[in-house]
């Protein structure tokens, strides 16, 4: 019945608008009453998102089940992707709801509490993993914020193209910037030259793009 | 007059309550009509947040006039301080409007949207100094998310010690973490040319898109 309701309203959405439709309009379309309606959604802006709850209820179970040796932003990247997955799993209703979300005010600001609901639930559980840093706190937040601006380019990136094309590659390529940017893992850290640096030799002569080749295996390795 | 309203909106929610307030009462306590309040405030979640307008048509300006030889991320850390100025200029109404904002979920929404036309602002000035540069568009997202979250995290600090102590001091601290994060300025890393070799020393903990520039601008010249 769930999912009877959101087809039903996004049938109604799409062909009369999202303010002309009631959920009177929903309700009967779909043939059940207004009290079924409110079992599942407690407002209209809620049946165009049926799935963030679920979703946040899975990236905190997701963020609380890793080992505690985890590098904490491959973490909270590797949680960020279970939104991605959630638009993934129905590109044409994903991209429908994208292009009504741009065009309603009030679904626009349901969407930005919902990301700051994520972006909260990735800074929290980053604040635990950095304590032990100074300024912990301050950059569990910017990091955060760093994955979910990250994650939304490329999502948005996606949407823009109709959901077509391989939504994992655009999100990848997002997010490995932000580990680049704010990693703690690989050889950088554990390299035994020199405690600040890393020094670099190449031979003159040697193309660029084999020397930056390079410099991508020792920062990403 | 416009204080008059802001004043006497601010008496009645710290009385009586946001929700118990409703815009009669607060032109009444002010002696003016309802028409004026309109003329100043599209509706009442405005009265609670009055400089941001004016705080944005800043923050643009400042922006569009900078020399465009300047490090892009210490540009759009410059602009973030223009809030924090708003704030600092009033810390009693800063920190009474924290506290009634934290209890409202209406004005929570408000301030969120709010925040993306900030975060807005700067990611756009940032994709425009960031043409030149691969997947520009993503990195000026994520700098302008990262920005404004360390703005956030340094006023909510200042906020919650109840406006006392250094408001610029708490806001130095983070944007400088966001800036040797992702600023440009500065010799990052150093190069040394011999005759048969490049030896590139880069700091630990640069960002490779930062070392990979570096290389570019050593073999093209």
């Amino acid at each position: 019945m769930r999912d009877a309701l959101v087809a039903a309203a996004f049938r109604l959405f799409l062909e009369r608008g999202y303010e002309q439709t009631t959920v009177d309009d929903i309700v009967a379309l779909a043939g059940v009453g207004r009290r079924s309606f409110f079992r599942y959604f407690p407002s209209k802006e809620d049946v165009v998102f049926p799935d963030h709850e679920r979703c946040l209820a899975e990236m905190t179970e997701f963020l609380e089940s890793g080992p505690p040796q985890d590098d904490p932003v491959a973490r909270v990247c590797d949680a960020a992707r279970l939104v991605l997955r959630m638009y993934a799993e129905n590109p044409t209703f994903s991209v429908q709801r994208y292009r009504l979300t741009k065009r309603v005010p009030g679904l626009r600001a349901y969407e930005l509490s919902v990301v700051w609901r994520y972006e909260r639930a990735l800074a929290d559980h980053l604040r635990t993993r950095l304590t032990d840093r100074r300024d912990g706190t301050l950059h569990a937040d910017v990091i955060a914020a760093a994955v979910v601006a990250a994650h939304n380019n490329a999502l948005r990136s996606w949407l823009r193209a109709d959901g077509e094309g391989d939504a994992d590659a655009f999100v990848d390529r997002a997010l490995d910037y932000v580990r680049r940017t704010f990693g703690t893992e690989g050889p950088v850290a554990r390299t035994e030259e020199g405690e600040d640096v890393v020094v670099l030799v190449a031979r003159r002569g040697v193309p660029m793009w084999r020397v930056v080749k390079e410099i991508e295996s020792i920062w990403t390795d």
